[in-house]
């Protein structure tokens, strides 16, 4: 078996280039790398440091047998860097640690790193630090650092009632995919053979962040307040609310779900709870003062931005179906705490 | 059982507050705490940052039946904040990430956040945000950030052939209470009636960490290299001078070793190899250029400074004995990778 200092070798070599795509302009100066104790950043003057920091287990945030290395390495970083695109801030550096018993030291690691390697380039992140350990179990904490210019950052707090509520991306895609892989693990449906699946699966394992969006809505000033959905809309939205002391009302009908082929919908899977409750699209949800909403670009890049809503006075979360009725929405998303989800997306 | 939101206020009510003891100078500004998708920090200019991050994990770094939940969040902390001490930094913030049991997020947690809380108090270190999470063993990973005037960072590669060779503290406390305690779990001997239990006993659960000591060597140019003591003199001694491309020559009879009890010799502890194996003592371990050594202080508040040898140029980690005979000392500390440690310490 390899010691500490031969494994921190070979995360050094898969993770030890500068990313291929720098999205920051150019400033932080890196001083000193991984290998000392504490890794030393020189600030470019005149920014605003952000910082976040994300688990990644094994059994809860992914399994060893329906997860592939390099998906984990990847979903991990991006997890951590969504948080960065909520802000609307510019990616920098991340630290790693790793926990993993030995029998994953060797190849499994290697297809690890290289996924998160693949992300680290597309996300425009450089590691500078980490820690080493071994446990039975994978466990992997990110911390990621970006900067804004000050005063640019997006808060969770700024929604004001009147505000449009926008949506980047498509719901469900990622807890479809999820879904989908747990149940094909354990019966021999025929669901892989699904023409949708891989790009289900994909939206699950290669969650594609919206780092790019953020930045130009927090240095265009035309977010008011923005979350990323990581644990569902319903539950995102009603933190976002929470927040800002508003309350938001969703039409049903502008809501960008994603396709559910009639097969799956006859094995109940039901669209709309799968768009409202569904975690992990890693879409980005932002207000916009009205005066403003003209501003917003109706793409970005291939994704779609809908307005989905608005900030309201009164502080309930309110569905409007297309008849116009109303009908409040508990927040039905992921809760580590309670029982897996509150509102069940499948029969 | 309490949602996430709830245990994240749980949290907030321990740590939420501003460390009472605060070393640093006033400069970087919290503009957003914990709360939202990240934090965002304004840093004072002309300041380097510094960063690491550590895990403290059930059954690696603590157990259940041995640790008391304060000790586990005090030691987690202090534990992240001797790498600031290492390099000489000021301590300013930290985030924390927690995943647990449904079992423990009630009065074991909030035992583990008073001792963390006790710790960031002394510290210096304000939280500034985190994740949650569930799952069957405890597992705590800590970012920390501190600061340093521009090129004075103290780093691992800076020692020359002829430096003097510095320690802080005594060396084995820690291990030596670990050991202690671990059999006092299992066996009946009345180990806990000696009188020297509790001190070596604290040593390992509640370290001190020298952060005003690492400060006074940075800023003053003393040391040249400089690392923490974690996994064991010998062990740390040569990842110093391999990062330095040297070697160092240490003096048996200088080492300031703990007193380990007549009884405890004779149950085959060591004394000897517990100094150079034992880690988790968290003193600094440091190289200062021959014309500087005049200038090192012999104390730094009640804790010793002791010369224990030299730099040389040959790339060897040598033992002088009392009798001037040179021994090879391989690295003999913790490494999680290999077996518990390469040398025992005990029969």
């Amino acid at each position: 078996m390899a010691g500490e200092d031969e494994l921190i070798g070979r995360i050094l070599r898969q993770l030890g280039h500068r990313p291929g795509k720098r999205m920051t302009p150019p400033g932080t100066r890196l001083v000193l790398g991984v290998g000392d104790d504490a890794a030393i950043l020189r600030p470019a003057s005149r920014f605003d440091w952000v910082v976040s920091t994300d688990f990644s287990l094994e059994d809860v945030h992914f399994h060893k047998i329906t997860h592939p290395p390099e998906a984990v390495g990847y979903r991990a970083l991006a997890r951590a860097a969504s948080d960065l695109a909520a802000m609307g801030a510019w990616p920098e550096f991340f630290l790693l640690s790793l926990a993993l018993p030995p029998a994953r030291a060797g190849r499994w690691l290697d297809r690890m790193l290289a996924g998160m390697s693949q992300a680290a380039r597309r996300l425009g992140l450089r590691l500078v630090g980490g820690d080493t350990t071994r446990q039975p179990k994978v466990a992997i904490a990110i911390t990621v650092l970006g900067r804004t210019r000050p005063g640019c950052a997006v808060r969770r707090d700024g929604a004001r009632p009147g505000d449009r509520l926008y949506l980047s991306g498509k719901l469900g895609a990622a807890a479809l995919g999820l879904e989908l892989m747990l149940r094909n693990r354990t019966s021999r449906s025929p669901l892989r053979r699904n023409s949708r699946f891989p790009s289900f699966l994909n939206a699950h394992l290669y969650p594609n962040i919206p780092l790019g969006l953020g930045i130009l809505l927090a240095e265009n000033h035309l977010a008011s307040a923005m979350i990323d959905l990581s644990d569902g809309l319903s539950t995102d939205l009603a933190r976002l609310a929470r927040a800002s002391h508003v309350g938001a009302r969703l039409w049903v009908d502008r809501l960008p779900m994603v396709p559910v082929p009639m097969s799956l919908e006859r094995q109940g899977i039901d669209p709309l709870k799968l768009a409202l409750n569904g975690g992990e699209d890693y879409g980005l949800l932002f207000a916009v003062r009205p005066g403003r909403a003209a501003r917003v670009p109706r793409q970005f890049g291939r994704t779609r931005i809908t307005c989905i809503g608005e900030i309201t006075r009164s502080p309930q979360i309110l569905l409007v179906d297309a008849s116009g009725r109303k009908h409040a929405l508990p927040a039905g998303g992921w809760d580590p705490f309670r029982q897996r989800r509150r509102t069940s997306l499948l029969p």
